[in-house]
């Protein structure tokens, strides 16, 4: 008999070691007032998400005002899994010289696709929310 | 040396085989104007999904008027991967007994997450689009 699952609720400090550990996150934008979610690469420092983006797509400076990030992962054979999400505004720190955004500029965002990414965002996070989904016990065999 | 990537098109066959292989996805809906992101267990007909929500939980009805689904995934190691999204309407097709409802209330989808989950919704779909990066060429050993 498979055990129920139990909805756990992470703290700030889980939530920020799941945001680092993770490489590919997804965004979720308004575009004319619809959600439209892309996947982007990412490095996090703390709760504060840095990506890159290029001209021409969906992640411009008016899509990016309201914004909800999310990262997780997924156990299918045990049915079990995790999320975190960091809702903020987008700001564009391209350029930027105050010291925090020089700082965030020195983080490595390793970007899969192909193209010049030379615009650098930032979400500065307004809320942070992360839930794991656990097994209450063992699994029979 | 590691080849470039290339970022291609899926064409509309080839989404609804990712969407009808996966069995977790995420919800963008907005609360307040503002976009959240919510992991669910789906199931898909085509483009059309199907998930079910708890009363009391940010998956409500109004919510869930304007919705983008998203299913992806990556191999880190290869830097590549792929995305589908789906955007459109949700609508709460609990008790509902037209034929199209009917149908789509024989769907399984397997919640993981505890509790008693008696909304059925779908998303009818009013765009599907998807993109996966891929390497150009075989990375030189």
């Amino acid at each position: 008999m498979t055990a129920a699952t139990v909805l756990h609720t992470m703290d700030r400090p889980t939530c920020e070691a799941f945001l680092g550990a993770e490489v590919v996150g997804r965004l979720a934008v308004l575009i004319e007032g619809e959600p439209h979610i892309v996947p982007v690469n990412y490095a996090a420092d703390g709760a504060t998400i840095v990506f890159r983006t290029a001209p021409g797509t969906v992640l411009t400076e008016a899509s990016l005002r309201k914004v909800a990030f999310e990262v997780d992962g997924f156990d299918e054979h045990h049915q079990t899994g995790w999320s975190v999400c960091v809702r903020g505004m987008g700001q564009d720190i391209t350029g930027c010289v105050d010291p925090e955004s020089r700082r965030l500029q020195k983080l490595f965002v390793d970007c899969w696709a192909p193209g010049n990414r030379d615009r650098l965002f930032t979400v500065v996070p307004t809320a942070v929310t992360g839930r794991y989904l656990r097994r209450a016990e063992r699994t029979a065999v």
